[in-house]
């Protein structure tokens, strides 16, 4: 990564100045600067694109793990996150990069990870990341910022306070909100098409009844409550920016698409006809009917695993 | 100042990526990193020398103003701080530039201030930097580090919390403590000597019962806390780094000598005979007696106001 220089001619540099690790770090499928003093990412960068999501790298092979590159005293550790009632919340998410295994296993590295509430990473914030991939489909390049956010509250006594917990040995700050900033292009004539979505999701629970342009905030908020500016690059006086919800729908999957696309998920996976059955009985009580495309799945991989069925001693876990 | 640079090769960054602003800022004689979501700086570097202290220049002819080299988006504002409880503290103290009226000026940037308590700013943190410059009397070239930081607390409930205010439009983030590290050098044979001290202050009002040596810290203790890495060009390993404390004293003004100290200044910079007397008045009632060196200059700025007495109508306030 890049490293950090200092303008030599001030006599109070002699013995260096100080180094805030906030340099870039370039992985092979994401950036990121990293925030040694609460110990995760800053912001994290990613560029998506339709053939970037083909592939079968697998979340299975890959395990959290301290990343080599970030200074021992200033990284997180697995043991700060066990217990403590937090996910490992993943900023560049896994499955962006399922074209490359060495691509997917570099977001498991703590440095692209933050303290995320359980059921807004396995809900909320998963089905946005799902929305971001679909975004794909309609652009032919989409870049994605994420990172983590402490914002104030004011008090009883109209004093404004930020107030966030830190967990563990390595005390890794748990943000209070989540950030993503979407920039999304499209081919087109006389020029591209440009949009822009940012949004900030408070980490917690958000249920299915809050739809994600209720998060939408505009860019310069969240450039003053982030510090950041994003998209140096992009004239903004220049180039017409649309409004990514206006021209696309930013609308994330009902709880009756996302608990169909749940239990295809697990019937795909399941290794034995018990993990099988469950799955779909598991839809069933939640009052969905399997489309055409799981009946058929499940139909297939039942014959599957009738076929290579030997005695299996994990039944039932 | 030093422009952020990005690695153009990875696609993510090809409409630029996220500024941070930390890059290092270099004025007349101090250096600073800049925080654009805290609306503080994050250090403060600085060079004294027994010469830099030599000089005219007045903090009477000085302004607190915006830093105009910070992004009006980013920057504090006077107002942020007028009526919100905390005053305006430098980190690279004005007083160390009396060298050069532009030196001291661009300390009253908004880029090298932090909310602090007043009695901590005009008391302890002030004895704390006269110690730092007294410092330069016996060695040749002293480096200064300064900043905020924000610390956790363990709730009733076991869980470590950082919680701190934020004042104003700008939501400038007032530091729950100061940090402070001296790199101090010293002309020997057959090697020169560096002597290091690192220092963590509370941002409270904080008496004359406190050594300055309660709040030293170990230098690896600071840098887990602040996330920085202090004096990167020192090698740790091969320089054999005295702590401060134990080559000098750390030993801060006494009750009676800061209050000697601050007659002194008052009866310096009187304008009339009401203030001058005032100072006086305050010693005394303090229970101190003036030194040899007031009582002259106290009869010497007597008969210079008789020479020139006009009628005062500012007289008493
Ligand atoms: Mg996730
Ligand atoms: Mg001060």
């Amino acid at each position: 990564h890049r490293k950090e220089e200092e303008p030599s001619v001030a006599p109070e540099g002699r013995y260096g100045f100080p180094l805030t690790g906030a340099d870039i770090r370039v992985y092979a499928n994401h950036s990121l600067s990293y925030d040694q003093a609460r110990r995760t990412p800053r912001w994290v960068a990613e560029h998506l694109s339709n053939e970037k999501l083909l592939g079968k790298a697998d979340r299975k092979h890959c395990k959290f793990r301290p990343d080599p590159n970030v200074p021992v005293l200033f990284t997180a550790h697995n043991d700060d996150y066990l217990g403590s009632g937090w996910s490992r919340g993943h900023m560049a998410p896994a499955a962006d990069n399922k074209f490359s295994e060495q691509a997917m296993a570099e977001t498991f590295y703590l440095s692209n990870i933050v303290p995320q509430n359980y059921e807004n990473n396995a809900g909320f914030w998963n089905r946005f990341e799902m929305y971001c991939r679909d975004l794909t489909k309609r652009f032919q390049d989409v870049w994605i910022i994420s990172g983590p956010l402490v914002l104030p509250e004011v008090g009883a006594n109209g004093k404004k306070t930020i107030s966030y917990q830190v967990i563990g040995k390595d005390e890794v700050a748990v943000p209070t909100h989540l950030f993503k900033v979407i920039l999304a292009q499209k081919k087109g004539f006389p020029s591209d098409t440009l949009a822009l979505g940012a949004f900030i999701v408070p980490n917690r629970p958000i249920g299915f009844d809050h739809p994600l342009t209720e998060f939408q905030v505009s860019l310069t908020d969240l450039e003053r409550m982030s510090g950041l500016t994003f998209f140096p690059k992009v004239d903004r006086t220049r180039v017409p920016l649309k409004n990514l919800c206006n021209l696309d729908s930013c609308k994330l999957l009902s709880l009756k698409d996302f608990n169909l696309y749940i239990a295809t998920r697990k019937v795909g996976d399941a290794r034995n006809v018990y993990k099988l059955d469950k799955a779909m009985s598991e839809l069933k009580e939640a009052g969905i009917t399997p489309d055409e495309y799981l009946l058929k799945l499940y139909a297939a991989k039942k014959n599957e695993l009738a076929s290579k069925e030997v005695p299996d001693h994990n039944r039932g876990d």
